[in-house]
């Protein structure tokens, strides 16, 4: 651990899963570690990356890939998370510093809390994206200009939050201390519940419908390419936070309903202003 | 009507409604109609419409702007459509061509075939739009590679149909034609539903919610801010069909919500592969 100090981004780097998130995360890097290491159970992926000089060494074995590193990073799907934080210590008996790139937090930080005391954990979820998935799909600038959430456990040292707030400046991320509770209780709302809603939405449409769609049904519908297999994990690990919001829109779209068949029309109108209104502060708030 | 003929756009043209698609539309022809007069109602858009150039002549009154059109386009929302296709006959006893950009087709069309025979008339509906309304978001690319839906009813003779196709061609749209039955059926999946999914949806979220959000969030709540008077004049036209997407969805949603609940795992990862290869293959048909 020599190589770590409370003023630099860590030496000797391992991202865990080069898919969109992992992927961009060593494109952001590259050239500012001297060490960065790729793990991918996916060799095809290992082979891109040293291709294209996205990572100095990648390998399928995450035991392999984590001996070296001051600094591992875990980009793979929520459970994928859980289950290398509960194989670090007998990889890593001597600890090192890890942060997550998970999309939710709860379950993943109170794995971070099991781990002994030689680690050093954080929460992260960098809040971007894109629908495409995989090293392919990755950029250099995802994380640019994007909030990055922390959620310090109980597991969480100066040296790893030091080391992650440094990562955040070095890829251009704006950094937000959320609890974990806190953080799945809104991501439930600002990013799962999307999900549902444009997936439920773009299976409206058989192909016949197709043509006659424009940008409008494409942007309402575009999280529903997101990755299944992510998003599993994530209603599987925030499954009550996000029934608790898929309930309230439920019934705030069952109003709406009411409100269209009983035709009551004062009340209609009266809710399209006002949510008119609502989506021009938000999107005042949103500009930077 | 002696400046008209199948092979060419008309030489006079009255666009009624100086907004997001009136406006584009007359930024569209601006420099091929020798005779372009704009009408609206708010004074300001007519004194900016002259101002810019957008058009020859702007005038608050219907009479006078239509006075001298071969062509009259309804650029309005449905209601004032409707309004003015019932004072047309009055205000232009000779007839004319009547062409319409309104979000709803049957109500419309069903008006057209009240019209006396001096005049030809064809429903239309250029599928695109901004979540920015007025003259200021008005962009002459609006309809350019876009769908144009046109609606043949009693009214529809070859002289305005063939005007209406010169137009679309003149500006950039791919004109499809449609019943008007089967064009609200089909727009209230793929066009007033998304309104109500992104509308409730952007409701869910107070402002302590916003800065986590992300580019997700924002496209999936972006037709929320479509004109709420627009939208209204849509939702009282087109009802009944409006409530039939939208309970297909209600009950979709229910599906999905009771997988979640009942932790039906392996249905659940099904219903996620199936949505994403939907996707796939939306996108894949959508590409130009």
């Amino acid at each position: 651990m020599d190589s770590l100090s409370r003023d630099r981004l860590p030496e000797r780097i391992c991202i865990v899963g080069l898919g969109l998130m992992g992927g961009s995360l060593a494109l952001a890097l590259r050239g500012r570690i001297p060490i960065l290491i790729g793990v991918d159970r996916d060799e095809s992926a290992c082979h891109l990356a040293l291709e294209r000089r996205i990572v100095h060494q990648a390998t399928a074995d995450l035991s392999e890939g984590v001996q070296q590193a001051d600094l591992v990073i875990l980009a793979t799907p929520v459970r994928t998370i859980l289950h290398a934080l509960a194989e670090l210590p007998r990889l890593r008996p001597e600890g090192c510093l890890v942060l997550d790139l998970g999309s939710t937090k709860q379950l993943i930080c109170d794995a971070m809390e099991m781990l002994p005391e030689a680690f050093g954990a954080i929460g992260g979820h960098p809040m971007c994206g894109r629908e495409a998935a995989g090293l392919s799909a990755a950029r250099p600038d995802l994380y640019q200009g994007q909030t990055f959430i922390l959620c310090r456990n109980g597991r969480t040292t100066a040296a790893i939050e030091s080391a992650a707030l440094h990562l955040i400046e070095a890829i251009g991320g704006r950094p937000l201390s959320l609890s974990p509770h806190d953080h799945d209780q809104v991501v439930a709302v600002i990013s799962h519940l999307p999900y549902l809603v444009a997936a439920t939405l773009l299976r409206q449409a058989d192909e016949t419908l197709w043509p006659v769609s424009a940008s409008g049904f494409r942007d309402t519908t575009r999280l529903a390419g997101t990755d299944p297999y992510m998003i599993f994990d994530v209603l599987l690990t925030n499954r009550k936070a996000i029934l608790v919001a898929l309930e309230r829109y439920q019934a705030d779209m069952e109003e709406l309903r009411i409100l269209l068949e009983t035709a009551d029309d004062s009340a209609l109108i009266k809710w399209l202003e006002t949510t008119q209104t609502h989506y021009q502060a938000y999107r005042a708030h949103m500009k930077p």
